[in-house]
């Protein structure tokens, strides 16, 4: 049931953007811990932010042609978080497709990993899968986590 | 990287519990379709729900020794949602182990399957897996989307 | 500090628009009970609901010269809330001005009402408050709460 | 109907506590914009901490007798929000009743004040309404937006 994780994902130094979260009282739940979903916002939003030094400040603009669409979205939750905790969120690619890739990311907390993330993405221009341009290629193969394998 | 998907996963009539939703204005991201954690949020209500129905009413009360605990949230998007749009949740189980178990929901829109989720629970009791009951076990054999295999 | 509440504001037939919300898992927060803003969120998607009866399915698109803005929000708690309540918003209008409005609520559990809200909004074009089309106006009148007195 | 708001509730050097907030981008809604609610969160996050400063880092805990309850909020919405800006919550009471008192705070863009709150609280033990200790109301006069008259 349990997932193997490569050590490497549990090390923030892996990850080429860190982006710091604070949680916040609303954030947690009835069972009195951050909610796992609350979780998920953060790994969103330091994703979009890690995605706006690729594809631009302007990515989420609706006027722009090129749409980047999660196809699928899987958090692993290993340690509970609470409220004050101050957490980082480390993110970087570790899949190049031609159309799709893999943004994987994980949380710390006092520099323990706590959850790990992966998001399967796709380029998608005028609604359709579009090849990553090579601009954006050459940006995010700086961003990985690991050297891939051919 | 798409995931292959049992026809069987596409269909409401094979989830035990059916749960309606409405999309909701708030729910709308910048990108004009219901944000993807808003979708994550409607499985959460519906595996609230149904799983109410196994562990009974008061499965969330902190008074409750035994916990359910998240420990992986896999979901996939095959379509867009969008508001006003009326959506069905189906939730059933697909596995279940010692103290483990797979909770398997599949999102509606006017029949049509457009999204997946698949969340890994763990039965916790003072804090360490526990084994789950002979009483919860049956419940949850009679939701299972297909029989279990030996 | 306590808010004088006019008896007809607590009552549902008051009010032109009816709306059923249920109380979800994760409106729930570390108290125990439905968070204030999750509160929020119910009168937020009623009035949604309620003013697109008015303003027409297509007031939140994007190309909609009109907009409508909101620009104070105020909202009384009354009573707490728990998960599964089932709750009920109440709808109508309190105030029609030349370009702003009052959009005014009511949350009802179990025919009892548990909290009010009062939404002040303005008729917005090209950025620009413009006054309520004679149309709208006609159909927002007939959703006032109580007369309009000159 | 437009609110009148007294000048040193534009100014940030009026609040005694300062909170930093990022928008993120989940917050954005289909207007292109913060939502409304989000930057409500925004106030809810900045004065959990705020009075966690006079209340103590427990006053959450759900052990702890005292418990402060809201009973009206009250949004003013200057100018709109837009990711990625970066924010400022500056929070202060201004005034002390018996069991009763108002969180007042202003949220700063780049130093111009975009949004006011207003939040009425109460003291509770056990349920009922409680005067606020001689130590709380100490603490809370030195947070003052200003000097209270008597």
């Amino acid at each position: 049931m349990s997932r193997k994780v490569d050590p490497q994902r549990l090390d923030l130094a892996s990850y080429a953007h860190h982006f710091s979260v604070d949680t916040q009282f609303g954030d947690v739940d009835s069972l009195g811990h951050v909610n796992n979903l609350a979780v998920a916002r953060y790994y969103e939003s330091a994703r979009a932010r890690f995605q706006m030094g690729v594809f631009g400040d302007d990515m989420f603009a609706l006027a722009n042609p090129l749409r980047v669409v999660l196809v699928e979205n899987r958090t692993s939750y290993l340690a509970e978080v609470h409220f004050p905790q101050a957490l980082v969120v480390g993110s970087g690619f570790s899949h190049l497709g031609n159309s799709s890739y893999v943004c994987s990311q994980a949380l710390f907390r006092d520099g323990v990993c706590v959850g790990l993330c992966d998001a399967t993405l796709v380029s998608v221009v005028d609604g359709k899968p579009a090849p990553l341009s090579e601009a954006h290629r050459q940006l995010m193969a700086m961003r990985m986590i690991a050297p891939q394998t051919a």
